[in-house]
């Protein structure tokens, strides 16, 4: 663990979202519409889900923090994320941007790149993601991952490196980086990945914490110390992944800020 | 509690729903769409989500009730609101309005203006977007109610006196009121607004109980007094919004009509 | 029971299902996005919800199934629809149709239709769609089965020879049919229909088991007997409708091949 990130940050982090209850508009999939608000509500944030170009930007003035998410992308859903990634850039609030399957298709990797010079504050993808965007190749086979967070700790330091964008790598270990600083959070449920769009999910509880952590590195770790928290208590009585996600949202709901010093970081 | 309305009035409603099993056409928002489906099956009543402009007119024509929720809304799925709005209007069944985050932008304000031309039945909302509706002035902040449900019960009479709709201002006690009779709904559990698009499915469950009840106060009365009744009974179980959910479910399907007389309608 | 399809079969099919973990991709409509993506990790297949005419052929060109569901339909989707189809058809992997309330609006008839060019490997749908379908008529009502499964197995042949796809009616029995082979799949729990889109995701299931069996036949009849042995099982443990549907995905996750011998295939 890095000596700038420690346990203290991130349960004070957990106290100002508790306290502040952020306005989180998200831009996100059809998969994980439902599954991103109840996370953010579970956490005590406010979710907002408005993506029309006739509102976009005019939510994005009154949001804490702005997330896009790629998974079920289609033009007019493209207008609204570079408005309201635009308006966060100018406003000085973070946005996140989940980059879902960006080695599929020709599509996704040139949204990703449009969207991309709006500078995230934070980048949240799963291991072939983030290659697939390091090495700017295809990396194809929908949103799976099929390589190893923790091994590809070096793109996603290179990533954040060449786009100024926090990465945060999920997977069993979630890696995220600033470039300079890499923590690696432990922690979370074998079953977790089996709930469907919870990695989105974990992208809008990212724009949660971030809007309210005095920096996207600290905001992108305390978002998955708390799932991995959270997962952890919820896998202790979930029978499989139906009854883990809500258990999880029960978990999430339930968290005090100073059950995150039961998270190890490293 | 009004005169006009009693507990077997309440008991007789849930009956015909159960029997009449009325078909709901949802124009709803992304968020909302599986638990207002599951809602409305639960309930008894059947769910068709038809949004297009190229039938929505002809659904709303083998509807028994018409739902129309703004959440996440745009050009096409707008066009196919007023026509479905419109043929409930002129076949005389019930459509029930839902103005999620009315306050919060130009586009929704507008929307809503446009859409209210309808007169919808019923408009169901929490206290900020009645009061944003009442005040025509933006109340901003997503879907979030910042105002108690009690304290604008003046509001949301001189709503329903304006618009000629039952006004349901959904909260810890639900207010129905047509301006000339008030009802308050008390029950449920407090973790409810912490299941996401709930609301947006009491909307739907509103269509169904009006689709069915001689009046729409009944019927609006009704649906409110059902999910109070549920959420009540689900959270003798639930651990947390995430368990509450499908314990809501199986509440609402498991509910007698006779099981209403439990609830206080004052 | 045939003698052509064993029980046997099915456990071979489940097992290679296991193993090759197929990408499925899934045009499905709002309601049914969650439950089906879910539905398809618990089953160890890999979902991938594209649509956009920009992509849905390219992703079609990695799948080895897609699903086309009508459920919620509108001119961009019905064009991603046909690409995706039509690359299917091309690359000889099999795609799967889901009619959703085809006899309730001239536009789910004329897109039925279109679709139907591209030859589905399978149709599944409920007894009334399935009627509507075969006689070519209007059978209204939404998305409610208003006639018994096993009453339509003529109708469900006939079909399947007019268009040379396997047709599975499902219902409390579900037929699977090829117009020569006839099989009946008991099994499920009668809270089953209750569970919005369980239909659509079982037409999300019988992609992933088709992409991998032998014939359509064989991955229909399969997936069918996944869900009415995972639903049995979960329906012991479950309390109503709502704890019903993590109870399913649950047993799916946990199902192993041979517990399929418990299936009555006749």
């Amino acid at each position: 663990m890095s000596a700038d990130i420690s346990v203290d940050h991130v349960v004070d982090t957990v106290h100002r979202l508790h306290e502040q209850t952020p306005l989180v508009q998200c831009i996100t999939n059809y998969v994980s519409m439902d599954l991103a608000a109840n996370v953010l509500n579970a956490a005590h944030a406010s979710p907002a889900m408005v993506h029309d170009e006739r509102e976009a930007a005019e939510m994005a003035r009154l949001a804490s923090a702005v997330v896009v998410n790629i998974g079920t992308l289609s033009p007019p859903w493209v207008t609204g994320m570079h408005e309201a990634a635009s308006v966060a850039a100018e406003r000085g609030i973070p946005w996140v941007l989940d980059p879902v399957a960006v080695g599929a298709t020709a599509y996704r990797r040139e949204t990703t790149n449009a969207l991309l010079t709006h500078r995230p504050a934070v980048i949240r993808a799963n291991a072939s993601e983030i290659v697939a965007l390091a090495t700017a190749q295809g990396a194809g086979r929908g949103v799976d991952s099929t390589h190893d967070s923790t091994a590809v700790v070096e793109q996603a330091q290179a990533l954040a490196s060449a786009t100024g964008s926090v990465v945060v790598v999920s997977g069993a270990s979630d890696v995220v980086t600033d470039s300079v600083t890499t923590v690696i959070v432990d922690g979370g449920d074998p079953r977790m990945p089996l709930i469907s769009a919870l990695g989105c999910a974990a992208t809008a509880l990212v724009g949660g914490a971030a809007a309210v952590a005095p920096t996207p590195l600290l905001g992108a770790v305390a978002a998955m110390a708390m799932l991995a928290n959270a997962g952890e208590r919820a896998g202790r009585s979930a029978q499989g992944p139906g009854t883990l996600r809500p258990a999880l949202l029960d978990a999430l709901w339930a968290q005090r800020p100073e059950d995150l010093r039961d998270v190890v970081l490293r």
